[in-house]
């Protein structure tokens, strides 16, 4: 029972993500998102819109790299993504993370996982780039909910919002195209994003 | 683009799913856990614990089951395991709730998505019992690490769980092994669970 044993122990382990909360808010805005539910949130947009995918992608292999691309975090914490100092030892902290977390499991199963997370973070293959546009997407279709909650709340410029999102089309023209149009230039209109540079969809 | 809103809304409709709490605590028993931090840990494990399932299982068809299994409860509630009054009126609600939230999306996923959900509830196919047997072992699992919080909050007997877990072994003979030997007996050994009757496994 040692490899079940093994694969319990990480299950438990990982049940700690759950108190990892992200800078996003629910769409009501009552309260921020934590990591399970926003890897969740990402798994059924793979199953629903994997159809805008710009290349053929496996996706099953989305659906494990999403429910998996924050588990560093459990050690790492998250890192905001206009937080410039954070984002600057972020990689150095969850390779740490990683190599302590699925290392719980029996080789094989850490391996798997472990070049599921090196593949997304390399961000190298099309699963790897429709991954990101859905964790990039996420937030903005909840920012957008949440009236601009949490983009008030830092300040947020466009320039930051499109830098943020500068590999979003890579994984979906179509789901950047969605994702502007109807969740970004909106905010840009009513302010709650402050416009300090120009910017047109291609 | 009436494809994409239509898909948009059900994503940010099912968002709600984050604020619908079960009665299972996490694993350090400071908050209990909702719907989709729920859905993401049995999704995981779908990922880890296949390999376990008496029968051959599509791990896809597994995972996307029970991403889903548990949306019907942003209208319908969750029903507390042991709580027979609700359980009475439990389908009914359930049934209404899919019929609606299904439906936001385009026919062809709505009827993908309430496919899947119909075959989990019917317990009729080696992916839905395999998914039935985590959905049993994950809140067994989480009330041992959390010092049997919620079954002694609720009193619970050895019946009562047993009863519960009654087709776990259905999807999974080695998980319920593990799981009655590891989470369920040393609870009963310590009174954590009431003893109300004599049980051996097979």
């Amino acid at each position: 029972m040692d490899r079940l044993d093994s694969q319990f122990e990480f299950i438990r382990e990982i049940d700690g993500l759950k108190k990892i909360s992200r800078q996003t808010y629910l769409s009501d805005g009552s309260r921020k998102e934590n990591d399970t539910e926003h890897s969740w949130h990402l798994a059924l947009m793979a199953v629903l819109l994997s159809e805008y995918a710009n290349e053929n992608v496996d996706l099953l292999r989305v659906i494990t790299m999403v429910l998996v691309h924050d588990i560093v975090e459990l050690d790492a914490g998250d890192t905001y993504a206009y937080d410039d100092a954070g984002n600057a030892t972020k990689r150095e902290r969850e390779v740490a993370a990683a190599d302590r977390i699925f290392n719980i499991l029996p080789a094989d199963q850490a391996k798997y996982l472990r070049n599921l997370w090196d593949e997304f973070e390399e961000d190298s293959t099309p699963e790897a780039r429709f991954a990101h546009t859905l964790d990039h997407v996420q937030p903005v279709m909840l920012n957008d909910a949440s009236g601009a909650k949490a983009w008030k709340e830092h300040a947020i410029k466009l320039s930051q919002v499109l830098k943020r999102n500068s590999s979003t089309a890579k994984g979906s023209e179509k789901l950047w195209e969605y994702t502007y149009n109807n969740f970004i230039e909106p905010n840009v209109k009513t302010g709650s994003i402050e416009k300090d540079i120009d910017y047109k969809l291609k």
